[in-house]
């Protein structure tokens, strides 16, 4: 075979080798005009000749030319390919795929444009009967929630993509700097975390297996784990076993809750972050590690998805971008203990609807409120109360050792 | 609260006051002694005074001095504490944390260790009753497995986690280089990807909320999701959907399947990498980016955990190092078309205990046979094979286009 044994003998790398064995797929194009992202078209320095590819966004046909703008998924950037009017043909239409390749230039808006002596269609789309979208029209985001698999195809649900993409890997490098290590813990798993009852169980759906396996006296749920399993609602309880063996560990991964709500709260399955220390005996460090996360994912998503904050902040009317700013480069997050946090809620009693009871957890009222007058005062909305009273939390949180009864 | 308000007026880093934090908490610590993990201390320059925290591994009594060798699961390694006589407690045992504060010095074995003059013992551990474990035994993992939340604080299991870590971010690091984006596909869904039927149903546990939202006419299985649902066996379905909008992506989690096997081929749960690349016509390119992902998870693994690559090498007899930099920095990995590798097999036959039938797949020997075979002509164990019977395939493979039906 050519190609391993050209490996072979040249030991050439598997980037070159690529790039090279593009080019003669494709053998229309200028010799060795490289491939690039719309994305590296625009944040690189990319000169002279290239191929590209992507989805069809918009055609606008003029009197000897036709301005055609693709996107690809690199990015919320569209790169508008410019080509003679006779190249044009009846299936280069709004939602079709192509390959151009071309000369890029420098248009008289100042903007890159790709003026195409190639171009290729790659997939059709009659938008007119299949396609469920139509050119140049927009939609309410819960039409376009219906079809699930175009999702990742309009720019808002693209964009949200790309941003949690970066959050994560925000996340995963800021743990990994500080020497914290990501445990996967179990998905299925015998226990129920927090006690509540909302866990979602599993069984195999295969009923003859459960029943090939199931021994004597054992009901059906119990048979193919040897005791009924269900789906983790936090890792918490591994990650402290773990934390004993190897000093800092986090998980990062689906969460589940079978509750009977539609609100925000929860949703069935979710991602969640959790971390747990060995040997830390105080309460700043859990606050200055999530500080330093918020602080550093904020950043992330500023440095590697600029674009995408600015559109959607544009569509959504707010600017995002300044918002994940003050996060990462504003003051500190203000620590206050639940006390003081009780007294100024209670000085603002008449403005809520639910009265502050001191003692107990505060309403999703009382919290805004906080992270208001907190944004007023400080210039930072993300807070830290502390010192709640013991009896509003879970048996498992650590104790403080002050006189009064309470958690830290 | 004065941490906060010092917080504000100063503008103070997180990190300044971490630190700051830790020395008031610790009184009898030396002044400005810096918090090191023990993988801190061996792998940089430090020098004087430190703090560190561990479980104690070893305690050796002599004249006037006791060594006591602590880990805190940042390595495999152990830092060396040795006392005088007298600041010796009966506590200080094997299993129990303590925490060291003292200098930093070479010994005459050349190897660093602390001469602590403070040394408190966090947690202690009676090794004689409750403890499964004693003091310079060593144990076969399947009597260690019995006590799951002890597993990370055993050496090889510790290294094998710090190991899956490293390659976990390695996998990430190299897709994200590529600008593949990380789409974390659903777990409840309501497909069964590879028609198998061994999938795992997913109910809620509570009975009451499934007949409370339960609709007429419909079944417990299907009340709460308005259809039954299942763990997900693979994220394909979703990924291919999403690499047409979002280009390139790829997702790295958690698949079940619910199998009536004890064999190593399928876990209940385990994590599993898939990938999808819109506009890709060229087999070629999802071999170089496995080759890619391969070689450099190879090399994030010796780069980032050598110590516990050497250390569970001397364990298992075998060089874990020589054999990842042979897959790292070895020669490309071969690539050979499914008639070529049926006629190698052919000619050793009489070496199988199962026979070779040319248009069906192989079996787990003659894969075995063909990476030795590979090893010994080329140097590389790990090796392509493509142009499949198309009959052996499913039927959402990609077909090539040569006049045989086969798939690429």
């Amino acid at each position: 075979m050519w190609t391993r044994s050209m490996a072979f003998t040249a030991g050439l790398r598997p980037s070159f080798l690529r790039h090279f064995l593009r080019i003669r797929n494709f053998s229309s194009k200028p010799e060795h005009a490289p491939f690039y992202s719309v994305c590296d078209i625009f944040r690189g320095n990319k000169n002279g000749n290239v191929n590209v590819k992507g989805w069809i966004k918009s055609v606008r046909k003029m009197k000897g030319a036709v301005f055609i703008d693709i996107n690809d998924g690199s990015g919320p950037e569209r790169l508008q390919i410019v080509i003679p009017k006779e190249m044009m043909t009846s299936n280069m239409g709004f939602g079709a795929s192509l390959e151009a390749c071309g000369h890029l230039a420098v248009n008289p808006n100042n903007q890159k444009e790709l003026k195409a002596d190639k171009i290729k269609v790659l997939g059709s789309c009659d938008a007119t009967t299949d396609y469920p979208f139509a050119a140049r029209k927009s939609y309410p985001d819960d039409y376009i929630r219906q079809f699930l698999h175009y999702r990742p195809r309009h720019s808002p649900f693209a964009s949200v993509l790309r941003l949690r993409d970066a959050a994560m890997r925000g996340l995963h490098h800021i743990l990994g700097e500080m020497d914290y290590i990501c445990v996967s813990t179990p998905i299925l798993t015998s226990n129920d975390c927090e006690g509540a009852g909302e866990v979602f169980s599993v069984q195999p759906h295969n009923k003859e297996c459960l029943d090939a396996i199931r021994k004597h006296e054992m009901t059906l749920e119990e048979a193919y784990f040897n005791c009924e399993a269900f789906l983790t609602v936090s890792g918490q309880l591994q990650l402290e076993a773990a934390a004993r063996g190897l000093g800092k560990v986090y998980t990062f991964g689906p969460v589940f809750r079978a509750e009977n709500s539609k609100s925000r709260l929860h949703l069935s399955e979710f991602y969640m972050l959790e971390a747990e220390t060995a040997f830390s005996d105080d309460i700043e460090e859990p606050m200055d590690l999530t500080e330093r996360l918020v602080k550093g994912t904020a950043q992330k998503l500023v440095d590697s998805c600029i674009n995408d904050l600015e559109y959607l902040g544009k569509i959504n009317n707010c600017n995002l971008i300044e918002r994940l700013n003050t996060i990462a480069n504003g003051p500190a997050f203000p620590r206050m203990q639940y006390d003081e946090a009780a007294e100024i809620l209670k000085q603002h009693e008449s403005q809520f609807e639910v009265k502050v009871v001191i003692g107990e957890n505060f309403k999703k009222e009382h919290e805004l409120f906080l992270s208001n007058r907190s944004l007023q005062e400080t210039g930072q909305s993300l807070i830290f109360i502390t010192h709640w009273p013991a009896h509003t939390k879970a048996f498992y949180m650590k104790r403080n050792d002050s006189s009064q009864v309470k958690r830290v």
